[in-house]
């Protein structure tokens, strides 16, 4: 068989995020499947095949891609971000162990995207300069006592946090209970961003803190990042306030 | 005053995967500084100055360039990989805040970059395809039982984990300690990934199992990826394994 299928990361939205790499494997496609929100970011090319399907089917698309390479087309799976960060890599490689044996012969290669978190903290600062957490509120895929038991060690340990998928129509309440537990474990006045569409031309971006955070101020679009007990907010009087956690725990304390 | 300060993600190394934008920031600047080796990948352009610095040596690096662009040139400052993880964006804003107030009107821009726990993901799967967390394993700037804490938080929670700056000269013993302590908390087989300099001539992949892993077997250019309980190894016959972490908790058990 000589069919590939490649992952690959759009970065957050602005087409000057997206890697040179990533751009020569989405021209070098026959097909690409995706999402249809990201689909709509792939530079057109004559002749190339398009699929788009809903954001909740991404088992059915990785299976279907790694179908159609078995057939010898060079598919290409899309992502928003990176495909590594809650997306398509993981559907990719499950869909490959649920599959076919002879599917393990296919060539496989995943390009990397910048990840929404990164591309948030980048707007505002440097919240993630020390260590983090990155963890999906969805509980789709996991049970809600997960998500609080994971918040808890994360805020307990001194982690910041990033907050992925963190509200939808389907999760309406999910983001305000996680807001309510980290108010009992970190200051009242910690740092907390909301990053929406980020390199999009509806980018909007707020700074607010833990004990004012609202789960009405996100969307489907949004990544939030909570601070930790160290992470600042540096403020300039002619210029936006800067978020960001130092590389040394006490730097500012000692 | 008009100078500017651009800190600029290099990526993982590959040239194909220094974004569009970061690449633009690079051409613009006046001057560049940074850890000689990050240097040696910025493009040449004739008429800018560059100025080599120590990698330990980030926050006289980040006042440097302040104390430039205050006299109206555009500095670009870089990182390998992403500026705002364990990297030079937290520096610049500790510099700012260290600094004259006047600096606090100049403009600052963040370019995010592909960092690398993201490019190593990307070569063996998706091991960060679950909740996970980012852990410095540095104790040049906290104490090592926040590490120790830290740890055996993210793995009690079942995060997967990302470890940077796992090993130096200065620092040997601290990561076979890592490992020692992650082997109290989760399963022998536990996937260990060691993703060193992906993207560049020298780079070296290598996955292993928690209880064969080796400190030995990093070095500083590094990033090492531990994987969670739920971490799966995905054997390919006639292409190299897969490590992913399912996108559902006990995507395998039911």
């Amino acid at each position: 068989m000589s069919g590939k299928l490649t992952v690959v990361g759009l970065g957050p939205g602005s087409a000057a995020q997206l890697s040179p790499e990533a751009a020569a494997a989405l021209q070098a496609a026959d097909l690409v499947l995706g999402y249809g929100p990201y689909l709509d970011r792939v530079p057109a090319r004559a002749g190339q095949r398009r699929e788009a399907s809903d954001n909740r089917e991404e088992l059915g698309r990785a299976t279907r891609a790694w179908s159609e390479a078995a057939q010898g087309a060079n598919v290409a799976v899309v992502s928003g971000g990176d495909p590594g960060v809650f997306a398509m890599a993981a559907a990719v490689c499950e869909a490959l162990e649920r599959g076919p044996g002879a599917w393990r012969d296919l060539e496989l290669a995943i390009v990397p995207g910048i990840t929404g978190m990164l591309a948030v903290a980048a707007r505002v600062g440097a919240p993630l300069g020390h260590d983090f957490c990155t963890l999906s509120l969805s509980d789709n895929l996991k049970p809600w006592s997960v998500v609080e038991r994971r918040l808890q060690a994360a805020a307990n340990a001194g982690f910041a946090i990033a907050l992925y998928n963190p509200i939808s129509r389907a999760r309406p309440w999910q983001l305000d209970r996680a807001f309510e537990i980290l108010r009992t474990l970190l200051p009242a006045a910690t740092p907390v961003v909301f990053g929406r569409a980020v390199g999009r031309v509806d980018e909007r971006v707020r700074v607010t803190a833990l004990d004012r955070a609202e789960g009405s101020d996100a969307d489907m679009a949004t990544c939030i990042i909570v601070g930790s007990s160290e992470t600042r907010v540096l403020e300039r009087p002619n210029n936006t306030a800067l978020v960001y956690t130092p590389r040394s725990l006490g730097a500012f304390t000692t």
